[in-house]
């Protein structure tokens, strides 16, 4: 499996994704799953990717082929006008790795499986943030629900449930995604460190706040000892359950 | 779907159950899902079902027409002579519905699909918990994680892996249980409220504390609040991200 969570916030977005995928508890291996691409100035795009590796590795491919050999006739993610005529592009890029692979994956138990979380900005747009699905549609995030995550998504959702708000600065936000990270993590081996982090400040059309934080983090071992911590003095200054 | 969790403590077992069921989100229904049978003196025992209604029905109708028309030559839940041959013998009924519909059952998307958790005590043997699965066969809770879990477990499953201890008082288990099902409340509709809960004290061979507990429930209102509140309070505690 794989987490990836991104919010779209009043101030910009945050976006993680974790490092870990697996055939089988027996093969896990390390990727990158965050990726981005940016020409200072005009635009930013990150992309977050979970399933099938092979699909997800092929999409950035693509993506990153047509950027090598431009062509007037064809979008890339340089020369599209807006984030969703990005996440078009994403979208059809998803599809035409099924008119490559789509069948032959659907013979077997896996199938064509792979999600994507698309964000950035673009000119003077406001940024924006989309969940792709593995048909090549996809839906945006909005003020009512701020974040969207692809993966194992149920073990770190609660917080983000209850803390979530558009309002949120973004330190405040990259703070609420690493929780609902440490949340996932403790329960679900699928799911492993390092993680992959970028924190995209509204406006500036260029990363200058990425990191990959590593299972020894010196802020992501407090902050998971202080919200431990923390949990049990909250459970603990409630009143215990009588009848 | 359904939620339904048991704790295996040192002073007794605390279980809860939803009753939600439904066939989809347009055909929702409500049905309990915790039982009980008991022989003041002797014997508690106490089930939990999730998954296909009509199989874990079956069960329960079945291990009532054996305590209706017992035969010496056949167990019941009031003559095995432990928790473990209780076990056994709701595996045997699970194995016993599946030769009669699961043939039926795998020749459609849904399948053969249920799960169990039975927990009590019989005699002098201490409380015991156990964890049925739908080929009934079982594991059994021990100290290094005393909880069980079936149906949709994720949400609730954080809360539970940083808190649940064996030394924990009946009480402070009850609450524990109730915050993890407030979690799923929140993120799944097919887990949906009223509840029922049970707690059984050690040696006392007798259910003297169930109760279900209603949407409007004083306590579980009070205990969804102040865990929001307190959340957010921890939350805010961290120091932010910075990059």
């Amino acid at each position: 499996m794989t987490y990836c969570v991104a919010l779209r916030l009043d101030r910009g977005l945050v976006f993680a994704a974790d490092t870990r995928t697996n055939a089988g508890v027996d093969n896990i291996a390390q990727y990158r799953k965050l990726h981005f691409w940016r020409q200072p100035g005009d635009r930013v795009v990150v992309l977050l990717s979970a399933g099938n590796l092979a699909i997800t590795q092929s999409v950035v491919s693509y993506l990153n082929e047509q950027l090598a050999t431009p062509d007037a006739s064809t979008p890339t993610l340089f020369t599209v006008p807006s984030m969703y005529r990005a996440a078009r592009l994403v979208g059809e890029t998803v599809r035409e790795v099924r008119r490559q692979d789509g069948a032959a994956l659907e013979m077997t138990k896996a199938g064509f499986s792979a999600s994507f979380i698309l964000g950035g900005q673009i000119g003077t747009e406001r940024p924006r943030l989309f969940q792709i699905y593995s048909e090549g549609n996809f839906i945006e995030a909005t003020d009512d629900t701020p974040f969207l995550q692809i993966g194992e998504h149920k073990y770190g959702k609660p917080i983000l449930d209850r803390v979530a708000r558009p309002e949120m600065r973004l330190g405040e936000a990259a703070k609420l995604i690493l929780l609902s990270f440490d949340s996932t993590l403790r329960s679900n081996l699928s799911v492993g460190m390092p993680l992959d982090i970028l924190i995209y400040e509204r406006d500036t059309l260029d990363v200058r706040r990425e990191k990959r934080i590593e299972q020894d983090d010196e802020y992501f071992r407090k902050l998971s000892m202080a919200w431990s911590d923390a949990l049990r003095t909250a459970f603990a200054s409630i009143d215990e359950f009588k009848i």
